[in-house]
């Protein structure tokens, strides 16, 4: 039997979207899905019963932050990441590689691995393929990373193919490193925006047969047409009983653009950070929480959404909270921005399964 | 009928504690009785669902805040600051005294009243007891407290006296202006730490007869002695019909010998600053978690407490929260924290109303 158990339960009349079941070992999850990110094992701002409370299905957790903190010893005495946060249902953990590139200062990066400093406290580490299966063996997540190289945008095009053959290499030896049978595996496509890249790599990774696949490597500056047009070219070359997971996106047109190029789930730090920017997203985009016009606006921040903290709260009052400086208007907007997401992650689902289909304006 | 609604409901037979009913305009208090502060109108990194379903009864928040910021026309928009805020239980609000005294920056002060600048932007604005009562009748709290001279706790015996006697004066001020019927107001007992100013004072602020007494100019430096004998002192000259409030005090001990001599109602931040300096409050003590002891403890923040925090996370993760500068590590001692005094109280009460008496320890 295979690990991967995935399954396909509805796909949408006007496009590649599709809406699945993935069960984990902490819970069956709905697809497509929105995973909020708890870097430090905590998603910033809100606590892990809110989060159950607002139908958050999943969090990603960060390898490389829990790693250097709280470090390995303390995740092992409590025997994995769910208990030492609480959080009792599906988690998925990055395979450490982003951050080891984009925060930690690299001092060597090699065949074997990736030789880097702490940003926390400037000390050494080598990250391997094999240790950064260990390590999210050990973290228990329910869906593990392969670790892949994390370029420069910018690459051109030799370094973008070397980074995509090494990221081939690493994705071997993780698969033959990882075995845990409760915890899934998945492997990252890479390949930068060029075309040919990217279906090497997609043959390449799917050849390994992992329990799913990550497009990893988009949306870091690139203009959104390139990555949809990457996404056009790389969701069809994967086996389509397997789930498709775009990192790192989580603005809600490029969701629905994603949805509907066949992407099972998403995962972005925007709502949270934007949240702690006293920025609301709404069906009628962001809203910036410190301007004045709000002083005396007693109206909920969307009135389109139905969260707790819009049936409570005006945006004076929370406009009033960010000009105080006060904790509470970041843990309301941080509520809301999640919801906003999983109500939009809800709709779609209902779209795709009730036949309405995803040519409609999604609310 | 007076406006005043307390009725004592078991008295303690070894002290002068009390457990009484408080029905005020958004719901009866049960005391003795802790209010959390929300200086902002937030009680600061809890949300207000929080806040009742941990068992708050009455929250204090600060005039001289609210007044500077939103600013009245905002808190007149919105019909009060229950609404305001979002909190449709109880409200006490101080008169804006204290704060005037020990953030503004002090212009002149007259037997009219107080001439200070804004701690926020330096704007100037002139605070007089008609002035404090109608900014409380416009918050629309359900007690008010009478404008008084708040003066350094060092201060010698004329400067004493002269400030209990215009606190007198601008009492008579506040009882004349203040006409809101669901809204009672509380006169402040002065005298700092001299017996004869403590006497004069308390006679004087209960002939005018107010809904209730707040004892204020304690636990403001000087020993817990002599705060506790100027409650010998002040006490017993209060009505027995009225309800007993002294100010500023929030550490168990303090707490439990003032309710013994006959305190009914206590504010302070501690509970919520602690919080935010990484300080559990608990049956043994205080727990300093950024300490690295906590690193790998599973234990609850308090063997004996049963709140939510306890009953779901460990000290090795608040720990952690803090040492990685995580917000909900702030806002689990938070919830933590005020249980605590909740609890404490609620202990008190039972206590007293059991029959079990306040000699022997409280929990």
């Amino acid at each position: 039997m295979s690990r991967s158990r995935f399954e396909v339960i509805a796909e949408d009349k006007y496009s590649r979207a599709r809406c699945g079941k993935l069960a984990l070992t902490h819970g069956v999850v709905q697809t497509p899905v929105f995973m909020p990110v708890g870097t430090n094992g905590t998603v910033k701002s809100i606590e892990q019963g809110k989060l159950k409370e607002i139908g958050v299905q999943i969090i990603l957790t960060n390898t490389y932050h829990l790693y250097l903190r709280p470090g390995m010893e303390v995740i092992k005495h409590f025997g994995g990441i769910h208990n030492f946060m609480n959080w009792h249902f599906p988690i998925l953990t990055d395979s450490g590689g982003f951050q080891v590139f984009s925060l930690g200062r690299l001092n060597k990066v090699t065949d074997e691995g990736v030789e880097f400093k702490s940003h926390i406290d400037g000390s050494r580490h080598f990250l391997t393929p094999d240790k950064a299966m260990e390590v999210q063996m050990m973290l228990g997540s329910d869906i593990a990373m392969a670790f892949d190289e994390c370029i420069d945008a910018n690459s051109d095009y030799i370094t973008t193919a070397n980074a995509a053959n090494r990221t081939y290499k690493w994705a071997k030896r993780c698969k033959k490193t990882h075995n845990l049978d409760d915890q899934m595996l998945f492997g990252i496509v890479q390949g930068g925006i060029y075309e040919d890249l990217r279906i090497k790599s997609a043959e390449e990774i799917t050849a390994l047969d992992f329990d799913g696949y990550a497009i990893g490597g988009l949306s870091v500056g690139e203009t959104k047409e390139v990555t949809y047009s990457m996404l056009d070219i790389v969701v069809p070359l994967l086996p389509k009983d397997k789930p498709v997971y775009l990192m790192g996106v989580g603005t809600p047109d490029m969701i629905m653009e994603a949805v509907k190029r066949g992407v099972d789930m998403f995962d972005c730090v925007l709502p949270t950070r934007l949240a702690r920017h006293a920025m609301a997203m709404t069906s009628e985009g962001n809203l910036r929480l410190r301007n004045a016009e709000f002083q005396f606006d007693k109206a909920s921040l969307d009135p389109n959404c139905d969260c707790y903290v819009c049936k409570n709260y005006s945006r004076a009052y929370i406009h009033h909270l960010f000009k105080c400086n006060e904790v509470l208007g970041m843990m309301l907007l941080t509520i809301h921005n999640i919801y906003f997401l999983l109500d939009l992650m809800k709709n779609i689902r209902e779209k795709i399964k009730s036949g309405v289909g995803l040519m409609s304006n999604v609310r």
